[in-house]
């Protein structure tokens, strides 16, 4: 029998009626919980592990599910899915039909909003509380957001509403010096000379709330006086003026793993009129010596030794489409001096990192800021420079309007590295990558290319790099299939695919990733006497019109893509095809028009009937009706 | 014969070698021509009367086109314009295959980059400033961005790049307390205080620049105690420490009508080893009384009287699809107390400065920050409110993720009233709101609607409040057809089209404002003994299928939309084909491949083959082959 506080704790509201001791001793078992579960399930470690005291102070002092509690990504809000009565599924976290990863309406009523992507939690915040004084409640609204998020142009924005409105809510600035790797930027500089506050340093571990007016700094220079001032005036200034200039009260810093002292900031926080910013500063991986000496590791892990920290996956196996890119675009950088790289906060993620060290002068980290992230490419451009930004695929949604206009109208030559091109498994619907075939299709001068192995992969990004005008590059998350990486690459023709299989009863056109999958599929149904063509078309724009009509000779033509079907691939062969007044069946085969749940790849390939077996089950039903 | 100088100016050098006073005449004389001319091709007056000292005193000290000058927007760059050698192209200005109303690389090697879209110009510039960096330039990068286009995220985003790089370059932060409208947030109110530092009020004309250290605030504050200190200390440090604390030296504010003042302060900027932003007060409007007193209606205006300001628009007519929104929208909200309305700094523009007279608490402008207003939109929606965001297609391209994400993923009822949905006219390819069909379409849970006049378009929103989910409405930039609106609104049932005309030869599948011209030019067909059936589809988002399937049983399908093909309606239409196995012949009918270029509706429908004659002429085409 478990004698777990957390046991015990089935709603939020049960934390209250805990000592101070208890919920010490709740911290420390959720922690355990967290890092005994996520070393199995893998999983955002660190972020949940820095955010435990500021939950279990937050929960028990406000009043969810009335008072709003929202979450910026989510990541880090597994203390709080422990404490919502999510407990019995924890361990389904990030798993096909499990719990999701970060906060989801679907999932609780505790949970504000579908966290994900980056420096939404301010603006979701301001409209409900505009939502509430509407109504004339009196719920309070508090938003966490982590120093990495809070540099999104987005939330600026919202600081912009919020200080005019002077609307009650409150911001918890969770600040642990990193997002994914440690953070960059004017503003990172900033909170750290924030972090400096003598005020802070020499009343450790107590609260030091020190609640602006913004009126009078003078006395409170005076007032401040009989501190240890160390240099000037400004280190008592800095903490909190930036915030306050934009009209939110700034409180802090503040030591986030000290439940009272958070308590007693949000208390006075809720007797604000106005806004309130309490900066609590935390340590990412707080409590896992592994995780605290390498934050950036286990920011998102899979399967770990729970002893050791270390991983459990061997680390054999062919290498991701991220590292062949990786090494791909260090070997291009050395012959053109040209080159440079961009990555919005992921060096890691996108394989940047090594580009970095190879190339420290000539990769730009410009932290959270996708939007700044291309529009800067296109200065680099215009300034002659290669630029390649390597950036998620669903990240890339952030600069849509920056790749319509300051690339795509311009005509720049910016090439877009765009990784987790297809499903990404376990971070679910907020982070799949299946829009981008469509949305960046639609864009005039965009050319985009689709790999089918690392191989390809490869020359795709030579090819990349050698043509005019914007182009994209889309491979999907996980390991290649081993192929060898030849010496020679090759730049490709414009549109121009490859034909690896002939066949004269079904034609197959895939692109990327689906390539495999309808060899595969070909297979199946050659095994059933059908001659089946399979073509990798390389290119989703410009198509290769060519390899359509001769599509177009056989009895059915079947797209196969990892991306929406909805204005994807198999509509550029619709269009195609009309436009040669051709009328051979098609079968388009994709995402459906849904967002995709989380899960591993093969459950979630079966989920949208994409696997090698679904394929040729559903091309072998409408093959029946046309022979 | 001229005697002015502006006639002597054939490159901006041209300028370096006036004596102060000719360069107070040169301003007058650009005044003049700015004057003149915009009141008979319309334009941006306001703005560029407001940055003629800026640009000259820029151009005096600078050495373009080595030197880079970048402007946001672009549209207060007249001056620039009629300096830089396009002083005889400038009476075509915004007009078909005229002079562009923003700065366009093909017009000028003075032009650095396209300008349209606001808060880009930071971004751009510190790319620049890098690649100049990368090939150890010395060439001198400046940026001018107004207070409006300042307090977009993607300037937060670029100012956090720019302080942490510690890059060369100056901006130019142009104050005029406008963007379009009177700017709003709390940016605004703190740039509103730093206009009233005593530093710059006491010697007025004068320039007052202080190089802030950002090192010895208390020493500052006793080198400055000499000057009138007002209340306190704070009003010294405020004024640049918000930008200071980015890492950006501030000098300023000094008169942006003061062509020495700002002379002395660009020449002090050039000399700082890193970022400097010198805070120019500027008048929009500045020079002609009637866009002093009314910046706002000459923000951009049509032509109009030279003596007295007033428009030459002739005042009747029936009204714009822009007020019939308006007028219904607050109809609507008379109705059910949830409606609540949300403009990104374009109340007039988008009709909701009505409905913020009749509905002040329920009417919020969020200033330049579309990403915000979305997700802000998402928060109100969750908080049980009904959002409607009204808004540009093309500037809703700005908050594309946030609508996969914050709204759609979350399936919350947002209303999107996208306004100049189609072609723009004359601010050409950065406006002409020409993707939204395709970029929304492939978005899950997305319904998006196309009424075809004012009489469908208040029935289209009357729909979009009532059904649950996202829902979009798109119409276009001008005028209705005069219908009379009906008192009773009508609920449309999704998917639901409207048979307008039977026919079976040919089937035109149209819409929005496309409807007419296929209803036109299906006269023109009928003429000639063709029998054609027009179908207003209504719904782009679900698509009447049924009223696909019966189209298919006429010899060719026209689509006709008033956006990209690639993607779009059409797309739709053959998606919708594939899956019923039917092989109609399709016509496709949009915008090809390409952005659109500037000028009235007549040249462009021409241009683009969607005029009624020209849609004829295409279908003649392709149905002779038919039959």
């Amino acid at each position: 029998m478990s004698n777990r506080i957390l046991d015990t704790i089935d709603i939020p509201a049960d934390i209250k009626a805990l000592s101070y001791g208890e919920l010490l001793e709740l911290a420390q078992e959720i922690r355990n919980e967290i890092i005994a579960t996520t070393s199995k399930t893998g999983g955002h470690l660190a972020s949940s592990l820095g955010a435990v005291e500021l939950i279990l102070a937050l929960h028990s002092v406000l009043d969810c599910p009335k008072d709003k509690l929202i979450f910026d990504v989510g990541h880090q809000a597994y203390a709080h899915k422990l404490i919502t009565g999510r407990r019995a599924d924890f361990d389904t976290l990030r798993t096909y039909k499990g719990m999701s990863g970060f906060t989801k309406r679907d999932e609780s009523i505790y949970d504000v909003h579908d966290s994900g992507h980056a420096s939404d939690s301010l603006s979701t915040a301001v409209g409900l509380a505009v939502a509430r004084d509407l109504e004339g409640g009196d719920e309070h609204i508090v938003a966490i957001i982590g120093d990495g998020s809070i540099s999104g142009g987005m939330a600026f924005e919202a600081m912009n509403q919020i200080g005019q409105l002077q609307t009650k809510m409150t911001i918890i600035l969770n600040d642990n010096e990193m997002s994914i790797s440690r953070n960059v930027g004017a503003l990172s500089l900033y909170l750290a000379k924030a972090r400096m506050n003598p005020a802070y340093l020499s009343i450790s571990g107590k609260i030091t709330h020190r609640m602006s007016t913004c009126k009078n700094p003078v006395g409170r220079f005076f007032l401040r006086a009989g501190l240890a001032v160390k240099d000037s005036l400004k280190q008592f200034m800095v903490p909190g003026m930036l915030f306050e200039d934009y009209g939110i009260k700034y409180l802090g810093p503040i030591d986030g793993h000290d439940i009272r002292a958070i308590r007693e900031a949000v208390a006075k926080a809720k007797t604000a009129p106005g806004p309130v910013i309490i900066h609590a500063i935390t340590q990412k991986g707080r409590g896992y010596l592994p995780a605290e000496n390498r934050p950036d590791v286990f920011h998102g892990v899979g399967s770990f030794d729970e002893e050791t920290g270390e991983s459990e996956k061997a680390p054999s196996g062919p290498p991701s489409y991220t590292q062949v890119f990786s090494d791909a675009l260090i070997r291009e950088a050395e012959s053109n001096k040209d080159i440079v790289a961009i990555t919005a906060a992921m060096p890691a993620g996108t394989g940047l990192d090594a580009f970095a060290e190879v190339f420290p002068g000539r990769t730009f980290d410009v932290g959270i800021a996708e939007e700044h992230a291309v529009t800067f490419a296109s200065g680099l451009a215009i300034g002659g420079k290669i630029p390649v930004i390597a950036i998620y695929s669903t990240f890339l949604q952030r600069a849509y309007d920056q790749i319509i206009i300051n690339v795509a109208l311009q005509n720049q030559h910016v090439v877009f590295a765009i990784d987790r091109a297809g499903l990404v498994g376990a971070d679910g619907p907020t982070h799949h990558g299946v829009f981008d075939i469509s949305y960046l299709r639609l864009i005039p001068n965009m050319q985009i290319l689709a790999p089918s192995n690392e191989r390809e992969l490869v020359d795709a990004l030579h090819t990349a790099l050698y043509l005019p005008g914007p182009v994209a590059l889309r491979y999907p998350r996980g390991n290649g299939a081993g192929d060898e990486i030849p010496s020679k690459r090759e730049v490709w023709t414009p549109g121009q695919s490859v034909l690896l299989k002939e066949g004269n009863d079904i034609a197959f056109l895939a692109v990327g990733r689906m390539v495999a999958h309808a060899l595969e599929a070909a297979e199946l149904l050659e095994a059933e006497g059908v001659s089946v063509r399979v073509v990798d078309m390389r290119w989703i724009k410009p198509i290769d019109e060519e390899a359509v009509i001769a599509a177009s000779e056989c009895a059915l033509i079947v797209t196969v893509e990892e991306g929406v079907v909805v204005g994807g691939f198999g509509d550029a062969v619709l269009e195609t095809l009309a436009d040669k007044n051709l009328h051979t069946r098609v079968l388009q085969l994709g995402v459906e028009d849904a967002f995709v749940a989380q899960g591993d790849f093969k459950a979630l390939f079966e989920e949208i009937s994409l696997s090698p077996r679904s394929i040729a089950a559903r091309v072998r039903t409408v093959f029946a009706q046309e022979s």
